[in-house]
Order: structure tokens, then sequence, then C-alpha cells
């Protein structure tokens, strides 16, 4: 058996998900079929962690074992022949037989981007609010009201360091145990799971395209709740429109209520960025 | 009754073309909808027009009456807000009852996206030979093959002026009948239907995105038979490829034959640029 680990881009519009689930056309699900076609062997691809209906992916990573010797490249080749153009293989490579898209995670960074349908306060670019074009409708989260950009840089900035997220958690029980598959490597080693995570950075940066301005938001940590980086994203854009302040951001933390917290940004918006794994 | 005249983009990927059929989404069909939700009232827009199934719009004209008295920014608001994300009204303008947007039409411009997915010859800038990225899949033709630029160019400019483009029109009889309906002011006001159009600009270009490089080709005219664009764009791609020569144009026009020319270019690559009315 030959371990393997695939580098993965997709759009998540069109499938429930990452993770099989019967009489639904998922990720993970298209992967398998794909690897069966193609080396009549179908395993079940693991990935870095499930991504949501309607989330995409820069670099989602998946393991699986083969018995069949194949070339990396050709395998690459025929799967990307065999997956709809909205699923692309980007990287095949033979791993350690000890790799595990999951458990071997050590960091993971997930963008959030907005289109800005209206003029941003406190922006350093020129104004560029108009109507969200069809063609990015799929990518983005169109926000129509006006945003203060400063506080949501402030907003990002007190989300940073070692916090017990869970006023930030998915509040439904199987969600909640859904999230906890997704525990870094040093919480899965304490006695029970916990939602004490560490965010590395948290950043908002604007960038201008042709058709207007986006707002990205970019976060890497070591491991993320279920619905973790939508209800932070939820939460600051409440900051950014003026409904909540910055510094209050410190007491949503402490609350450990999901309640405490803001909305739920859509699920659109999401993209997982990259994984990283020791060298 | 006043006339409206809207202009409009979309994402032609889910929907069957403009024109409305029976149990088919359609784009006039869905902005008839819209129209009879926002103001009581459901006029067939009539388009500059006909998409077909797959291809965009960057800027499709419609016109229509409304008994209604509306402020112009109010139903560009409210169509929006029942629109679906994929088709947005960019304007919307009250115009002498005179107007028609497929009648009064005197130029249309399309557009042709093809993402290369190997290096091109003759380039001036590096080579982004790459996958076609997930995001982008929906809107250009993800071409396999490596295109020699210089030959596309020659291609193109061996199109312009006025020519019986018959080998470039699609040969299904209905399709043809439809076609005509496309046919400039000039020649509907000639005896019979001709396949005689003029090409004011034909041209490629070259664009860097972060992911690879597209090239675009750009068509000016005063009216386009149909499939006319992605037969022109599926005759000069085999011209790129080498399989044709750009010298060898002049005889297929001449041909007046459907088989002189090369294939038809998919049409998810193809957008509506935009469509020119007399001041």
């Amino acid at each position: 058996m030959v371990n393997w680990k695939l580098t993965l881009a997709y759009d998540g519009t069109d499938y429930r998900g990452w993770q099989v689930q019967p009489s639904q056309v998922t990720i993970q699900g298209e992967l398998q079929e794909a690897l069966r076609r193609v080396t009549g062997e179908g395993p079940l691809p693991q990935g870095s962690g499930r991504t949501d209906a309607g989330v995409h992916a820069l670099a989602q990573v998946a393991s699986f074992a083969l018995r069949a010797a194949i070339p990396a490249e050709n395998l690459r080749r025929a799967l990307n022949r065999t997956l709809p153009p909205a699923i692309r293989v980007l990287e095949a490579c033979n791993v350690p037989p000890t790799f595990h898209a999951r458990h071997s995670t050590v960091a993971k960074t997930y963008e959030y981007r907005v289109f800005l349908e209206k003029p941003t306060k406190g922006s350093k670019l020129a104004d560029y609010g108009t109507l969200c074009p069809p063609f990015l409708a799929r990518y983005v989260y169109a926000y129509p009201w006006p945003l203060d950009f400063p506080s949501l840089v402030r907003a990002a900035e007190a989300l940073e360091g070692t916090h017990d997220f869970l006023s930030f958690a998915a509040t439904d029980p199987d969600k909640t145990a859904r999230a906890e598959m997704e525990a870094s490597a040093e919480s899965k080693a304490a006695e029970a799971p916990t939602s004490i995570r560490t965010i590395f950075s948290s950043i908002w940066q604007e960038k201008l395209l042709e058709e207007g301005t986006l707002l990205i938001y970019r976060v890497r940590g070591n491991g993320f709740l279920h619905h973790m980086v939508r209800n932070l994203v939820g939460t600051m854009l409440d900051v950014g429109r003026g409904y909540r302040r910055a510094d209050e951001i410190p007491a949503m933390i402490a609350a450990r209520a999901r309640a405490a917290a803001g909305p739920t940004a859509p699920a659109q918006g999401l993209f997982l960025h990259s994984v990283e794994y020791p060298d």
C-alpha cells in the first residue's frame, strides 16, 4: 500500500459540503468515485477537515492509501480528467504511512471574502461601492451596508491568541460533536474535547478589483470549531457596521455562550485557504 | 405607458439562454417574473438579441413598456432585490416610445475568454500554463493545447470588413431562422435576409491573472448570425493550434459553406459585451 496526499481546490456552491452523505453530491464522494474510476480502488479519502455546504477550498488536503503503484503526475492528470471542472487536483504526492490529512495538521488558514456594495468608511482606497457582479456572486458575501474598516481591523486583532471560543461555536449538538473532530492535536491529547483554540493571526485586507472592492479576512490557527470562522466574521461585520464595538470582543469570548456573539456569516464567502503539516 | 431600457449582466451557466421557453428557466423569463412581482405588470422584455444556453452577458439590453410610473432608481433596486444574484440590473432608464432593444441596435460587441492550460508560443507575457481554477471554470474555455498567439492575431484581422459569413452560421434550419432575427437594421431593410455582416474590429488580447493567462477575443460588428462568434473562435483556435493557417480564412469565407470553417467553441467562454444604439 502507498499512502497519498492530494491538494485540492473546489467551488463548493453545488455540493453538500465535503463529507459523504447518503444520496447527496459531496466533494469527498466525487473524489472517491474518481479514484474508483481511475484506479479500480475506492478508498474513502480523509480530508483535513469537513467543509460545509457552499464553502470553497483553495488548498484542501486529503489522504488515502492505494495498492496500485502509479506515477504521481499520472494520477493527478487522470483524476483531473475524471473530476468535474469544479474540483481540481493541484498536487498529488506519496507520503509516509504515518501521514493523515486530519490528524497530522498543525495549522489551518481560512479566508472570508466580502464584496462591498456600499462605500467603506476609513478605506485608503477609492470608493467602488457597486452591485456585486454575477460572476463573483457565488464566491463572496455581497454586503449591502457601509462598513468601518478600522473597526474591523481592531475586532480582528482582539481575536488573536489562545481563548475558549465556545461563544463562536455552532450550538447544534450534532454540529458541536462534529466540531470536536476538528480539534487540534493538542486538544485531542487532552482528557476531554475542549473549545480552546489558538489564533496565530487574524487580519483584514482590502483588495481592489476592476469590479469593486473586496474585504478579505484571513485567519490562521491551530484548529477551528464548527462554524467558528463564519461566526467570527458575522460578529466582526456587526462591529464594522456599528452594531457592536471592537472592545466588546473580550467580553463576548469570556461569556462562553453563543448568544453573546454575533450572527453566522453566509457559507459562500468562506474558503479553506491552506493546511500546514510538520516538515 | 412609459418605455424602459434596462442594462443587464448575467451568469448564463444555469439558464437555458435568454429566450422564454416552456418549462425552462431562462433569463427573459426570470426578468418577466421579477417585473410582474415588482410592478404587478408582466410585459415580456425584448432583448437586443438572444443569448444561447450557457452564454453570459456583461451588458445585455432589454426594453419594455409599463403603465405604472416608477422612479428609475426604485425600479432598478426592486428588481435587484427580486432577481437571483446571477442576474443584475446595472441600469434602468426611460427611453422614447420608438426605442426597441433589438430593432434600434447599430452595433454589438462580444467577448470570448480562453484560459490557457498550456504555455502560449509567441506570448510577450510569462508562461502561466496551469490548471483552470474551479472559480473561473464557468466563465472560460479551458484550452488544453498550446496556441500560437501571432497566428490568432492574424486570423482575427482576416475577419474584419463586410463579408458573407454563411460559413460561420449555424446550419440547423431552425437556428438559421432564429439567426435572421438578429440581422442588422440594414439587412432587415433589404428584400430577403442575408448572411452579409460587417465586422468593425476583431482583436485578441492577453490578460495576465494571478491564476494564469486568459486570451480574450473581442469582436464588434453590425450584427451576428446564430453561433457566428463561437464558430469564428473555434476556427481561429484551430489556426492557433496549427491545424489551419490564417491565410486560409478568405477562402473559408468565400466557400459560403459551414464545412469550410472550423468547429463551434463552447458556450461558456462567450459574453455579450455591449450593445450600441444611435445617440
